[in-house]
């Protein structure tokens, strides 16, 4: 029945390089497998409105089943890998054994806390749709509890949001909140005025958005400030807690209460780099990523490539390329196009280099810096390469729609219609409560 | 700063009974205060397609504060009533008191397992959001573990989905389940055909959607049975476990193998009927509703209204109105203009009259029955109805426009791309693996 053995390539990670590596194998004439531990493909780029009441999840995934379902030689796999058997070419699953003659591993990466584990149950990341949910909650409840709070102190708090990093996620979050404390929220509560709550971006570089051109770092943080948010930069967080945090400028030290912070400030790679470190010896940076040969393969392991957020790629320099979508991405087709190469016995050149088409930043309501290398510039134009760029990417025609009359509609009322409070546990406030129990208690009057 | 005081009318729950309340006392010279546990009104007549991957959450739900932010007399207040204080006219919450001249309480129902509460965990039911997104995992989850099943035997078990109840959400929620199975995720997998799924519907009367027209139960029933649903009439559920249910049908009892099952069968009313039955001495019915005089109060407490899916309001034969939306918007609108009536010193009639304007229920596409006392029929003239009043109901433009754009994807597509896998645990599918820990495995061959 079946034909004689095709090589079998096992993707590990269902992002940008795992779902582009699997689409570029389209026709190609061997079983390929894509393993996730999710059943959907989830375009990171657009979290930050999920979690600003923007979009829904459903949005901004893509069911993995349903985007491959017309290749032929694919299978979607629900499973997570925990080891590797390198001799006998095999992938473990948390559940199962996986053969492989390729494995391409693009597990991404996750939340880093500088050792600070506790902080992660404070502040939490944007990574997953379940962060987004979560800060989502933060957020609005945060709002609810300030209108029920009658001490100004503690209602002040709650009306504070502090962001740790100020990478484009962060100034991302750090504009919408502005957006939704001036705008979005303004009619909504009779007893607070949503425009006086505070957003503080808190940045350890002297700057924010520190991998981009100082120009547009500069732009950036001017169009923050317009909006009202405090930027706070060369600042470190040095403790945190439930009411707030306190921050480390030089030599001062100054304490902030916010019942409220999201962390945005550093990544690690997936932990399926300390098995590549245990198994073949592979070499790891400072934040876990697998450093990678020009092939993208671990050194002495042709069979075994790693691309994206996992991996450590030098460029030309011996700088590592960012963690950002397109290096995933077009590591993820040159992979695929390398393995088709060398199945064919066709000599190509085994060398990836990424191409750089620029980078940009979102602040808000026409409000964006680009920087496309030869070229940068802020404002309306930029808001509009990104609306369209971001649109062009989402895997499938149906979010664009969706997203797009989404979109359109929020642009043209300034809602946040997705802005649910969900959860085992939306409530109580808690913490919130005055002393004598009354805290939702008083008139209007 | 403040006018004499104002009359101060406290709603408890945002859903139809409640927001149509607050709604129509629009303009009205009084103080009004809607509390809920959420932040948000839910469409529960659409909760099924959330459920079943066709919508998303923020489709079908809409902020409160947002839908009452230009209504001038009306604060919202997120907040849980646990007690009452009927001398002091006070609500008392979980963390606070609010005090009133005029309570509505509209608080709605939940699941009502017979007194089963074991088989909560087993079947979930479709109140809430998080109900949905629940069943959605269960559901989305049951085929990847069929996909992943060597043992043919549990393999039918996963792909074996009952729903106990044939009311409207249980009809809805099977057809909905026929559609996925027989053409969704057709072409998704590649050791499965997903049309083999069986999908049972059981019901304890002798035919579905009981308080209907027999006419109707009959189309429904070979509506469903076109589409593959198997219809159990007549039977009840006499054990409940993770690997199936047991059936009695008369003097026989049948063992089905069934990893997943849905609670659609029986509704209790919310705790705070006994709230008022320690408090004020009201009667509850059977399944804990309060009963209401001809003018929706608690007899002997003109200032107690309760309406919607926690009243029983018996119609001019004495018989309960049915816990649907029409009765609840209806009832909120009426009470409304009462409260604004005795305010005003009017005189008018103070007996409520539920004008049935008929029922209907979706089978799936192009597939319903409706009544509308003077004709009943089915088909696609049925579900454009369905349709069009679904779309008219749904409480913001901003849904309206999503959901039409969505359903006219899914109608193109027979997509249904929000079938997304969430939840703080997505994975193992654990109980699903062999007993040799292979169970993916099984090559395409």
């Amino acid at each position: 029945m079946t034909q004689v053995t095709r090589h079998r390539v096992v993707i590990v990670g269902g992002g940008f390089g795992g779902l582009y590596a699997a689409q570029a194998l389209g026709r190609a004439p061997l079983d390929l497998t894509v393993v996730d531990r999710r059943n959907f493909h989830l375009f990171q780029p657009l979290l930050y409105q999920v979690a600003t009441g923007g979009l829904s999840p459903g949005d901004i995934a893509s069911p993995l089943r349903a985007v491959l379902k017309w290749q032929e030689n694919a299978t979607v796999l629900l499973g997570e890998m925990v080891d590797l058997e390198p001799e006998r070419r095999e992938v473990i699953l948390s559940d199962g054994v996986l053969p492989y003659d390729t494995l391409v591993l693009a597990a991404g990466a996750t939340h880093h806390y500088f050792g600070n584990d506790a902080w992660a149950a404070l502040a939490p990341g944007l990574k997953t749709i379940e962060d987004a949910t979560e800060i989502r909650r933060r957020v609005f409840l945060a709002f609810e509890a300030a209108e029920r709070e009658p001490d100004p102190e503690r209602r002040r708090a709650w009306l504070t949001f502090a962001i740790v990093g100020a990478g484009p996620t962060g100034v991302e979050l750090a504009g919408a909140l502005a957006e939704i404390a001036n705008e979005t929220l303004r009619h909504d509560f009779r007893h607070i005025d949503s425009r006086e709550a505070g957003i503080l971006l808190v940045e350890g570089a002297e700057r924010v958005l520190p991998p981009y051109h100082p120009d547009l770092s500069a732009k950036a943080a001017s169009a923050l400030e317009g909006l009202g948010v405090i930027v706070l930069t060369g600042a470190m967080v040095s403790a945190l807690d439930e009411d707030g945090l306190t921050l480390r400028r030089g030599a001062t030290t100054e304490r902030v209460r916010a019942r409220t912070v999201l962390w945005a400030a550093g990544v690690q790679a997936s932990p399926l780099g300390k098995v590549l470190e245990r198994r073949v010896g592979a070499s790891l940076d400072r934040i876990g990523r697998v450093v990678v040969g020009p092939d993208l393969a671990v050194p002495g392991h042709p069979e075994l490539f790693v691309i994206g957020d996992l991996a450590h790629c030098a460029d030309a320099e011996g700088k590592p390329l960012p963690g950002v979508a397109p290096v995933a991405m077009q590591q993820g087709r040159w992979v695929a196009d390398l393995i088709q190469a060398r199945c064919e016995g066709r000599t190509v050149d085994e060398r990836f280099r990424y191409r750089d088409r620029g980078s940009m930043a979102t602040i808000g309501r026409a409000k964006a810096v680009a920087d496309l290398g030869w070229v940068r510039f802020g404002g309306p134009p930029a808001w509009f390469a990104w609306v369209f760029i971001h649109l062009l990417y989402l895997v499938e025609f149906e979010n664009r729609l969706l997203v797009l009359a989404q979109w359109a509609w929020n642009y043209v009322t300034w809602n946040r219609g997705a802005r649910l409070i969900t959860g085992t546990n939306p409530l109580p406030l808690a913490t919130g409560a005055a002393p004598d129990g009354r805290p939702g208690m008083r008139q209007a009057s």
